[in-house]
C-alpha cells in the first residue's frame, strides 16, 4: 500500500491498475460516507468548480459544498456530515435527489485519481469496512511481481489542505495500513506509508497504555491545522463526529457516470 | 518553525526573512558537515548539474557528487560522508581546494531555498549545534505578530528523494523542533511539523522504554527506501554513520557567493 500525502504530489505515483483510497476526513469524504450511509441518497456527483455545481444544480441535483470551510452562497448544503446525517429527518431537502458536491480539497483529490482501475472513499467512519473492501479486492487482484510496470496495489491519496499534507489524513491512511496489515501484498510500500504508519502507531501505543485498542484520535485531530480552523468556525462537533470509527459499514465508489455509490459488498 | 517535506511542496511556503535549515541526511548534507568539521576543506559549492560541476572542476574544485546514489563518472569523489571523513588522512585529494557538489536531492533542496534570509545546514551529526545556533537566532530575529506577511521564523526544508518525502529527513525535522522545543517563538507550525514531531517522539518513547536519552533511529532508518537503496549498494556503513548524533560541533551556512562554510559561532 503506497500513500500519497497530498494531491500536489500525485504525480509522483502510478494510478493505472490501482485501487485508490481517497480520503479527506475534515470533511468531504465524511460527508459523502454519511451521506450515502446514513440518508436516503442514492449518488453524489464530486465537481471542480461552484460553476459546475450549480449548472447540475439546474438539472436538479442537491448542490453542496464549501470554500475555505464555508457553505457557498446559494448552496443547498454545505460540507458538514451532521448536515448529511440530518437529511431526511428535519430537513427541507428532497433526498431521493442526487447531490452535486464541490469542496477545497476532497473533490480535487477525486478528480485527480481519475486514471486508476477503481476509486473508493475512505473516512474514520467506514475504515473497517474500506480495509475489508481492500483485502477481498486484493485477492481478486494480487499484486503481480511487475507491478511497477503494470499497475496494482493500493494507493491512499491524501486530500490533504490546499496542496499541503494534513495530519488527519496522514493518520486515516496509516490506520487503513494497520488495518490491514497482516495480509499479503498490503504492506506499507514507500517512506510516506511507512511514515504514517509510524504515526498512526504512535497514538495506538500512547492509547494502549491506558488498555484501550482503538485509540481516541480527538486530541491529536484537534492539535491540527484544519481540526483548529473547524473548531474556530464553529465546527467542533464536526471534528468530534468525523474521528468515530466504523459508525458506517458501506464502502462508497466512483463509477463509470462520474458518480459515487454504495459498492456492492459480498 | 515549519517543516517543508520535499522541495516538491516548497512552492507553498513563504521563504523570504525565513531561517532555512536544509537537511538531506542521505547523505547531502551529512556530506557538507562532515567535509568542512572533519577535514581541512575550507568551502563546498552547491550546483545543480554535472556540467556545471565539471567546469567548476576545470577551476581547480575538487568536483563530487552522484546520480542515483552513485559517483559522478570523472568526478574525484561520490557522495559518501566516511570518503570526506578520510579526506586528508590516506586520500589524494588536495583539501586545500573548494569542493564542488552536485547530488540527486540535496543540491535542489538549496538551491530552491536561495529567497531566504539565511540558509544553514543540518544533518544528525550536527543536530545539537543547529539546535543551539536556531535558538540564539530566534532571539537576534524574533517572530513578529505580522510574520504571516513580513517573514520570520524558522523553516526545515527536507530534501526528499526525487521529490518525495522520506523518513529520514522527517525524523531529522521532528528531532530538531524537538530539540528546540521550550524556546518561545520555535514551536512546531503546521501540520508537517506536527507530523514530523509526532513521528520523531514516537520512536523516543519506544527507546525511552529501554531507558537511553536519545534513540536509535538506526533500525527505522533501515527500512526506509533510501536507508534500503544504500545497503543494496554497498553503503551500510555510511548509514550507521549518518545517524550518528552530534559528533560535530559546526553550523555550515550558505554565504553571500553561494559557497557553504562554517558559520561563526558565539
Amino acid at each position: 500500500m503506497e500513500v500519497c500525502l497530498t494531491p500536489d504530489l500525485i504525480h509522483q505515483h502510478r494510478l493505472e491498475g490501482k485501487l485508490v483510497v481517497v480520503v479527506d476526513i475534515f470533511r468531504a469524504t465524511s460527508c459523502i460516507v454519511t451521506g450515502l450511509a446514513g440518508s436516503h441518497i442514492q449518488a453524489i456527483r464530486p465537481v471542480s468548480t461552484v460553476e459546475e455545481c450549480l449548472s447540475y444544480g439546474q438539472k436538479g441535483y442537491i448542490m453542496a459544498g464549501e470554500r475555505g470551510g464555508i457553505q457557498v452562497d446559494g448552496f443547498d448544503m454545505g460540507n458538514s456530515p451532521l448536515e448529511y446525517a440530518r437529511l431526511g429527518k428535519n430537513s427541507a431537502i428532497d433526498t431521493s435527489q442526487k447531490v452535486a458536491i464541490t469542496t477545497t480539497n476532497g473533490s480535487t483529490a477525486i478528480l485527480k485519481s481519475l486514471a486508476a482501475r477503481e476509486i473508493i472513499i475512505g473516512a474514520f467512519l467506514n475504515l473497517r469496512a474500506v480495509a475489508d473492501y481492500i483485502i477481498v479486492q486484493s485477492r481478486q487482484h494480487p499484486l503481480r511481481k511487475d507491478d511497477s510496470t503494470t499497475g496494482g496495489g493500493v494507493l491512499i491519496h491524501c486530500a490533504g489542505w490546499e496542496g499541503r499534507p494534513n495530519l488527519e489524513d496522514t493518520l486515516f491512511a496509516g490506520a487503513l495500513i494497520d488495518a490491514c496489515a497482516g495480509t499479503q501484498g498490503l504492506e506499507a510500500c514507500g517512506d510516506s506509508a511507512l511514515l504514517a504508519r509510524e504515526l498512526y502507531r504512535a497514538q495506538t501505543s500512547h492509547h494502549l497504555q491506558n488498555a484501550c485498542v482503538n485509540p481516541d484520535l480527538r486530541p491529536v485531530a484537534l492539535e491540527s491545522d484544519h481540526g483548529k480552523r473547524l473548531v474556530r468556525l464553529g465546527h467542533a462537533d464536526d471534528v468530534h463526529f468525523c474521528m468515530e470509527r466504523d459508525k458506517y459499514d458501506i464502502v462508497p465508489k466512483l463509477n463509470g457516470e462520474g458518480e459515487i455509490a454504495v459498492a456492492p459488498t459480498g
